[in-house]
């Protein structure tokens, strides 16, 4: 094994499904504009709307309802407007809630005023604090004010699930809309539409093995419009979404769900045992090691985690030098270690919060890859507390 | 050559450069997002910053001046919002000036309220009347408000050049910000920021022989700032444009830019024999056709014709039975053929312009294949001809 790297980083991306591999290819081959009438643009449409079948499938969603985009970022961007619309005479929402512990893209806000953006709470283990978010639609039902209200399925950094269902009545009765940006959960646990209650959904293609370049917004309901698009103009994707229909990507995204769709059970279980392990092994070498979220359910294949007193630039820069792949915090933030505004939302203290390192497994990952990096860990928390210890006396 | 299909609709996608497909399969087994600090998030960043300054090098603009998004319908409509500043006084543009033959996404406006937005008028070739302009702008100047001024450098249905930089001093004057949208000119004529004078220039990819699923916004001084990104959160692209980038596509984009640079030259040359070629051939099979925009300076490849009396719908389809695909107006209407607004624009009356087909020509485009269309476009017309003639009797 030495000599070859180890990539942990599955959050960040997870490599090409050779099923979306081969999509692409034969999608590269193809001549002609999924938008145009003749054989040509006959053949790429078709390509697309088999593609729009799989990855509805994924959610147990109608392919009419899902919108195929350039990626999650640009799905929450859509999602993110006033301008939904139930009936022609709905005015557009007037506030956007979000929880505290969002992707970045979403706590932009999309198109809401910023001052209509409002961050709600989570409790110590990253979860929205539904007591308040009811509090707070019940006070906008009064006002008769509609919110736009968005959870995500499961944290990036931390894996923590959240109890988007239990939001959804609360949104309703507000008369609001409710997103769920399930970038980071979709491939990696079962997600069906109608049991997750959200109203939209993005959905990302290269967390679950697609191509980077693909991802989609899904609408739970034909009655739900999109009044005003982000990108207009060409009319495609009913409207949605103008642009040409990048179709290798859209292939290959197709080609991921479907394959997600079927060893999603397995992976679940397979992953999940190497979690356990991996956190078994990381309370042996450092029994002060603190898991973020390990109260909380969680994905199975997550390992946010911190030892008090060492920096997480650190340790990253001491396992990519030892060959193993990681991230610290999220992978968002165009290469700067910053401080999590997650684990500051669970009221995690600055000092270990700036010590955390996401461990991500994916489908490549092995057990002994796990044993792996316990020992490459082992040896650089070793080394790094020497270190310490020389320098403090 | 009787059974393969004969590929002229250029204008809408063109096959892929072999230089891009090897860099888009070199890509695809690169694991890691180019957002990540680690060696393969490094080795990720190298590539996308290779295809930067192929890019740029297209269009003589420094690599950091090139954001890449998701293709030119999204570089449109990022360009066009009223947060450009040059310094942090400004105050928001207060109008967009589009010329009345832009591509769709532009006429939508991007981020501009649709009373903001107004067409201004083309000639008869389609070209920017520019003393109306001028006098708009001129107008706005005395009013202190600033417009966005959108002007396309070349026409997608007729490929007709505009004027741009003959308008730059004016929209400079009014203290406005010009785009030009050159995402069917790129690739096919030289393009330098330097001498086209605009501030802000749509690319894309898929046009010029990259793949789908990639584009770029180009600035032409540091000075400009967009202030509210379109797609905002992970901070990516100098925090222009969030998301993960789309590895894939950013690398055979850079791959095409630079065969397209090296090739261009040649190509305009033997591509304009062509298209003279083929528009002889027009005038003796078809002695009232009608060449739109035929007398102006147009691009190399395009050739949007008419002939008195027959419907596009009725040659489209009896061509593509043929084996020919060309399009009829633009290829960007979801599929539908409907009355081009460029030609309406122009005052070609509806009976004609109803009838226009556009024919593109690309890379692959031999001489042989000109002569085929010819062939073909013959027998097609003399046939709806004579069905014609039959019915009237």
């Amino acid at each position: 094994m030495t000599g070859s790297r180890l990539y942990l980083d599955h959050n960040a991306t997870t490599p090409l499904r050779p099923e979306a591999r081969a999509a692409m290819l034969a999608a590269l081959d193809v001549t002609g504009s999924a938008s145009s009438v003749h054989a040509e643009g006959r053949a790429a449409r078709r390509i697309v709307e088999e593609a729009r079948e799989k990855v509805a499938s994924l959610v147990g969603a109608a392919a009419k309802a899902v919108v195929f985009v350039s990626g999650a970022t640009e799905a929450n961007a859509t999602a993110l407007t006033p301008h939904w619309r139930r009936g022609p005479a709905d005015r557009p929402l007037e506030h956007c809630l979000v929880s505290a512990v969002e992707h970045a893209s979403v706590l932009a806000g999309g198109r809401f005023a910023p001052d209509r953006v409002e961050m709600l709470p989570v409790d110590g283990a990253g979860r929205a604090d539904l007591p308040a978010w009811s509090a707070r639609m019940a006070d906008l039902r009064q006002a008769n004010e509609r919110p736009l209200v968005s959870l995500m399925l499961a944290n990036n950094e931390t894996g923590v699930l959240q109890p988007v269902a239990a939001l959804a009545e609360a949104v309703q009765a507000a008369g609001g809309v409710l997103h769920a940006d399930a970038a980071q959960a979709a491939g990696k646990i079962a997600i069906s539409m109608a049991t997750l209650r959200a109203d939209l959904l993005t959905l990302s293609g290269h967390k679950l093995g697609g191509p980077f370049g693909s991802g989609a917004l899904v609408l739970a309901s034909e009655a739900l419009h999109l009044a005003e698009p982000l990108i207009a103009g060409g009319g495609q994707e009913r409207g949605a979404r103008a642009g040409t229909e990048n179709l290798p990507a859209i292939a290959g995204f197709g080609a991921a769900a479907e394959a997600a769709a079927r060893d999603l059970a397995a992976e679940a279980v397979r992953q999940r045992a190497l979690q356990g392990r991996l956190e078994a092994g990381l309370g042996r070498i450092a029994p002060d090691v603190v898991v973020f979220g390990q109260g909380a359910e969680r994905l199975p294949n997550t390992i946010c985690f911190a030892v008090p007193g060492i920096p997480a630039e650190t340790t990253l820069m001491a396992l990519d030098l030892q060959g193993v792949a990681v991230s610290s915090g999220s992978a968002c933030s165009s290469g700067k270690v910053r401080a999590s505004h997650v684990l500051k939302a669970m009221a995690v203290v600055p000092d270990l919060a700036s010590g955390a390192i996401r461990v991500s497994l994916g489908r490549s990952t092995a057990a002994e890859d796990v044993e792996r990096f316990l020992a490459v860990f082992h040896r650089v928390h070793r080394t790094i507390y020497e270190k310490r210890r020389m320098r403090a006396a």
